[in-house]
């Protein structure tokens, strides 16, 4: 149940202390151009030590592309890759072995297989997410030669709305000061996307997307369009009109809707805003219980971010790319 | 892709005024009673009529069994069913065939697959929820017998939050008497998953239960836990210590969690929030195009809820049983 | 587990003496022409006694197509459809729910689900090959829109290979006469798969023909092109060599591969040969045990064919037209 | 398309000459010891070298296990491995890049896709099979706690049955001495699966191990039990009678249905027999025609086997394997 997609698939596999975290991405179409480079710079936006208040490991993160991409093309074929582990500190991780850190899947992670790798988090570590970045990253590749590009940013960081980055730095360092964490909103708009892609009943798009977000570690909440503000409105507020453009295209006057209407994306952007819980590992001592249930205080340790949302960013885009480029293929056989 | 689910799997057919809508139930463990009076009673929780402010068609919707269950008890088969549409009035949808009603699937629809059954919507019709309902219904009653029962509720309707049944039914009938419609948010809670239910990378079971809720029509928004509001809060605010119980079971403090850690059930109850849009059509005049871009304006007509969120609410429990009962068939195959 | 198929697939249901067997055919592109008699008489190939040795159950199989078909074409959405059970003479099955037929799925099926419906062999009766059939039908009637035509041909009945239709008629009547049963081999040949469909590593086009001939009841082999005979020969000898074909199109000289090569058409014919065993059902007393281990001998009764074969030609035409026609929509997606 | 199984699931990557081959075992049981020393032998079954005829081309094929497995045991989560291509010539290949060899993929991959690695064969190579050995050895390793063993032969070297190994090698190298190649048939047999394996429909145990089986290179054909010779004897002939046998269980006298009835297994061995086509890729110069349809004789160079066979077995075995326990572990959702 590692894998994603219907047509596009991506399978993962790795835990943040093995040897490698890494993916098998299927169903690419053949003959595409793949600009590794372009895709490493991309995987970089999610490496740590880029804001303050992101984790100071660092990861590094080279792609290796193990197959299904020959002479910068892609082949048709599965497209092995993987990402090495290097800078791992298992030694950090010696105590979490027998506690549970709240917030964490520790103990869930217990409860569902009777074992697990403590060694940072093994595959609950948000490390998993490289995997998606290198996939989505391709994805995004090809969509931009079919006119779809994909934009996100935070909007929410802790309980500020807005601030220009500067400040928003200020405030991650100011929480970490304080060895406590942030959570945030990021908002996401795919701009390009045709009309006719989803499924109409259980593959809704938005499901798909939703789906796809709310498998980001740390994700709580996901809203497209109007999102929940749209459950507060009168019908004949949020009422998207069609209209006839000037190129002879048909499009709506507004978007409430979020460019998907009846599952099926409509033409316009697609809109949507996706919750971050603040990060559970916190630089200060928390109180806890091991495997017997016996008190146990947890030292910080090991090195953290205080918000995960600046390094989430390509993780989202990545996901909406690989929702996105699956749909398109889907819906070459909708019709002869 | 009509279908849902892994090992229990639900695939739906059916157009709103075609012969009939219908499933197959797949998956469903062998040997479990099945109450079919007790079933058509929860079916019945989602028909027309109840409250103010809902269509008057008369659905009855009577649940037709055909396969999968011999002597009360399930075969391990799968369980195909039917509920004939009696009572559609196609002639009501004429001028629909060449507009595009706004906020509504025509256009889009029409894009993805050149053609469209125009009457009553088609399967792009809330009607095709009522083979959701069924098989939800199955689901919860097995979910019963395990321990796990599923309740939801209204928690808002247009701005109104937590008002009493009468308080809403009025409000509804306030906004119908304007031709106007309004929508909300349903909270829903399972109760008596054990630890250890849902698949931690794209599986995680906020990720399957939110495609599953976001593949609801209408729906615009789903958070889990503390939802929204934790993207606002500080770690420290949101941590679910763990404690030992004096039945010697481990449990959290508080829940801000929403029953899931890592993508993975903890215990603790699930909890979970659903935004629904305002219903779209409206018993008023309305603007819009038609297929050739032009102006067309459309009549109200047909018979229309105000507001679906009183007959959404056994939709919202039934997708959240199909999930949950899935779940807990999976975790059956991760130890030996 | 009850679906068949990638894009295309099919979700059948029922069991022989229910009320209904059906299926869901989700994936058929929109705007495809289907002629429900010539589905109809599709269907009646099936039917009971065409032949000498067939079974005499006047199975009538009319089919009520419920959804996904509006005015004579394809919507896109999934088309479900039933087909009722109306001879059903359940009394004739009593003695089977605690005995153990040999070579039936009796023994299997309790030991599988605990529970089985013994009237008529259940679910494991080949009255559920009808679903397969309907649906089927409606993929050729699509595949003979893009050139694509099957035939399938009885090339062996018992001992007796290539024999005409009334001493084929001859042979299964005397084995009739004597309470015995015949098995036999029927050959299948797809012509006008265009080269370039089939899934490369597991999905080659010969594991998927093989898995949809293997599912059905009595099947016992299969194979493509020369193939066990294939075994015995040298490379030498089976080399199928290109050639330039006056229209410009390639070709190959020779088919011993059977139309597939890599595990994908080449655009020659795809040839293949299915086996049946004898059928299990006897006119003749047959020892065995009950549910406890007791010896026990079943009288014949119901009314049983002594060789499937005339009826199962339909059968393997349906499975492999299910085949093709979901890897001629997949191979739409193989590139841009 | 690259993915097999429902539960337990391999999804494999990789061309002949690029630089690993590899694979994602996803659904292994968590807590399952794994000897990686025994994986190393059980894949080292399947290299070049072990028989007159085979390649000399030393693959080496070390096993990198890359997640899923920590202290020898198995954490439930994917288990990634690589196996690097270390001996390739890839001068070798040239030619090939514009030609269609006989009997090869060359043709129909560049109909697919439009695109082809032609090192090698790229992903067409039977190189491939290394990873589904990996895979397949770690299955047969839990199978044995299980208490079900595998066991294949060799039955028929080109029309040789039943010869003695040295035997054998000596028509091999006859065959390889004369630039020609030789097929056969391999039987496996699989011991002491339980009874009620299976999915009954279209997840026939025979479907999904005929499925498994024809999708490795140069199989033509799969029968089990006694397959194609059934076709031709009567029923009461082949009649597998039940016995209750001194331990109290229920049995069957004879195994002519190869251990599997109504698609479930019934607990004797699981029997089947496949065909290998003779190698394509012969010693000698071959006639054929290049991309623009031009005559091209393609002259004799790289290394190859003149026979599979003996490389198949332990191919053979690991696909039987994935199959069987995939099966075990759906199994246990049948009943709650």
């Amino acid at each position: 149940m590692n894998t994603i997609g219907k047509i596009l698939t991506l399978t993962t596999f790795g835990e943040s202390h093995g040897p490698a975290m890494g993916g098998v991405l299927d169903g690419m179409p053949a003959g595409v151009e793949i600009d590794l480079e372009e895709l490493q710079r991309f995987v970089a936006r999610r490496r740590a030590g880029q804001t303050v208040g992101a984790s100071t490991r660092d990861e590094k993160d080279r792609v290796e592309v193990l197959s299904g991409i020959w002479q910068g093309r892609t082949l048709g074929t599965p497209i092995g890759f993987i990402v090495r582990n290097t800078d791992a500190r298992s030694n950090d991780y010696d105590e979490i072995a027998r506690c549970y850190r709240p917030n964490h899947a520790d103990f869930t992670w217990e409860a569902k297989y009777g074992i697990r790798d403590p060694r940072g988090g093994g595959r609950a570590s948000a490390r998993e997410t490289v995997a998606r970045v290198v996939a989505g990253g391709m994805a995004i590749q090809l969509l931009e030669k079919l006119g779809v590009t994909i934009q996100s940013r935070i909007v929410q960081v802790g309980p500020h709305r807005d601030v220009p980055v500067e400040e928003m730095e200020r405030v991650i360092a100011e929480a970490a000061s304080q060895g406590d964490t942030l959570g945030g909103i990021i908002s996401c708009t795919v701009h390009g996307v045709p009309a006719g892609m989803g499924e109409p009943l259980f593959g809704k798009l938005q499901a798909q997307l939703a789906a796809a977000m709310m498998s980001i570690p740390s994700v709580h909440g996901f809203e497209y369009g109007d999102g929940f503000d749209m459950a507060a409105k009168r019908g004949s507020e949020v009422m998207d009109t069609f209209e006839k453009r000037d190129d002879g295209s048909i499009g709506t006057v507004t978007n409430h809707s979020g460019g998907i209407q009846g599952g099926i994306s409509n033409g316009e952007d697609i809109t949507m805003r996706i919750a971050f819980k603040p990060v559970p590992t916190m630089m200060r001592s928390v109180p806890t219980i091991d495997r017997d249930g016996n008190p146990v205080t947890l030292q910080p340790r090991g090195r953290h971010d205080a918000c995960v949302l600046p390094r989430a960013l390509p993780i989202v885009e990545a996901m909406a790319a690989l929702v996105i480029l699956d749909n398109c293929l889907i819906k070459k056989t909708n019709v002869l």
